[in-house]
């Protein structure tokens, strides 16, 4: 019997024991050993999802882990294979699949949400969601590919190119990641964010960070960039004021890359979007090749992936670490550790 | 002595004599045959636009004429040749001239908003705004060619490919010329407009249009895009239900092309920007490209010219045609007639 954290309703995560179920034809049996506490996760815990998801569920989708057991027709796979999941499933017949864009596919699973999730100690998916992690590194950077895979959609999105001039709107896990992705690609970039502690990790890794309540970013980045504006902003901030910035420090023909869920429609300047002729562009999630990039850069260090790991607790304390990440605080990335990063899952 | 019909202040126009100005080097002097009265101009006259506007103005920016007279140093050019302009002015030397985008130069002279326009009976402008029309084109058909270059400009800023699915959210002029810009492009294309008058005129030139407010405009595009949604938008309305009709109308990784004027910040569906990857694309004025196409397209009759012109008032009538728009009513371009549109004024 195997352990698991179940969702079961708002407020109220639990482990529980559960049984694991045998992989079937197409299917992997892993062994998950760290998994990353997202935003959702989150959005979940709080009860904002229930109408989406089906309880008792449980969570967890930004993983690594190796592979246990591989089901019949499974080639290319075998037990001890370091993984991480793409986990997305997808209908192949929608208009967004026909068209070739099936990481939006209007009927969507989007396994840890609409499917059990990997926060437990075996996890059986499609082997297709595989995607295969270099043997040198740890796995509990790996768990930080998924957000980084994230990170380069929207970069690619954004369109981002060398010496373009950025602004990321929220220093959290997915902006920090964002700023470091379109830095790689060559782009001078500045992140806002409120909190001191994760503008201080950010500066860690090199970046520059400003404080929105300290300083008046759009008159800086008027001095940074000539009075041209940014050729780019992301909004990671999810915030009224987040979305306001990002308008305002872009100049003209450049380009909002909308990443945080805003659930209730926003105002927005509509006007500067026809002054400056700025375009808005919606990414969401990812596709393959973006998790092979992201596996790249966490890899080889262009994602210090070590760096924003705030915490590692294990699975049965994983239900007080979404009460301690509700409080806000001092805090980046927490893994749960599933207690499967030992020597003998390797072989 | 010649008439200019000025603006004086709000919900004011009037006639007065005006003395020509001789051309200047690079300049030329212009005949004005007819000059059409755009939203801007009535923006202007409600006075909207006072802090922008020095009083008295001469309006007017959509037009055709012959030249009187060129400047020293001009060449290309000699008196009888039929044009239009394209009233832009610009410094060249702001970071967006530098970037290639003159067209909205931070210090943009729009001529016929910022300095004198063209109703009035000789008009100085620089050489290098003349567009050369066909001698064989009617001189009230090609004062359409502004308006034309509008809707050419946002066809192009969204990227209209052939068989694309295409709503255009406003059936005014402009609305209607961008489907029709958009229809010869190859798109399929829909009109949503309130007023039966332009739906009518719209469908005169062979167009779709569907009334908002009898039929739910959503509904009716997903059964006629069997439920893919459509691939580009064109809000041209202004309203914001506009905005909300043109945001869910869309499909995955479709356009919005936003043409409209919104003073006021307007609320917007954020979220389904982000869930469906949806990219919003703002459109101002024209380049020199977009103006010789319109050209083209008003000469070849793929623009109707002549179905969009409901009337044609001598200049002295120009105030009082103002009031009239002003009440609304069935109408869709309305033309000032110059006076200067005589056998005599061709050599």
């Amino acid at each position: 019997m195997t352990l698991a954290v179940r969702y079961t309703a708002a407020r109220t995560l639990d482990t529980a024991p559960a049984e694991p179920r045998s992989p079937g034809p197409g299917e992997v049996e892993l062994a998950p050993a760290y998994v990353g506490i997202c935003g959702t996760d989150l959005h979940i815990f709080h009860g904002d999802m229930d109408a989406r998801v089906d309880t008792p569920a449980v969570l967890g989708h930004e993983m690594s882990g190796r592979v246990v057991r591989v089901g019949p027709g499974v080639e290319g796979w075998r037990p001890g294979d370091a993984v991480t999941v793409m986990p997305l499933r997808w209908d192949d017949s929608c208009p967004a699949c026909r068209a070739g864009h099936r990481h939006i596919c209007q009927h969507l699973d989007f396994i840890g949400i609409d499917s059990p999730g990997a926060m437990q100690q075996r996890w059986t998916v499609p082997a297709a969601t595989l995607v295969r992690l270099p043997e040198t590194l740890p796995l509990d950077r790996a768990a930080l590919v998924e957000p980084t895979a994230v990170a380069v959609h929207d970069v690619g999105r954004a369109g981002v190119r060398a010496d373009e001039k950025v602004v990321v709107v929220g220093g959290g896990p997915v902006g920090v990641l964002i700023a470091l992705v379109a830095r790689a690609a060559g782009a001078d970039v500045r992140v806002v964010e409120i909190s001191a502690h994760r503008r201080l990790l950010a500066e860690e890794s090199g970046l520059t960070a400003w404080d929105p309540t300290a300083v008046d970013v759009p008159e800086l980045v008027r001095q940074w960039t000539e009075d041209a504006g940014a050729d780019v902003a992301f909004e990671v901030s999810g915030a009224a004021a987040g979305v306001d910035t990002a308008v305002e420090v872009l100049g003209v023909r450049a380009r909002l890359c909308l990443v945080a869920i805003h659930p209730k429609p926003r105002e927005i300047s509509l006007h500067r979007f026809f002054w400056r002729e700025l375009t808005l562009v919606g990414a969401r999630l990812y596709d393959r090749t973006d998790f092979e990039r992201a596996v790249a850069l966490v890899a080889d260090g262009t994602v210090p992936a070590e760096r924003l790991i705030s915490k590692v607790v294990p699975l049965i304390e994983a239900p007080s670490a979404f009460e301690a990440l509700e409080g806000g605080g001092d805090v980046m990335k927490i893994l749960v550790d599933c207690g499967n990063d030992t020597e003998e899952a390797r072989t």
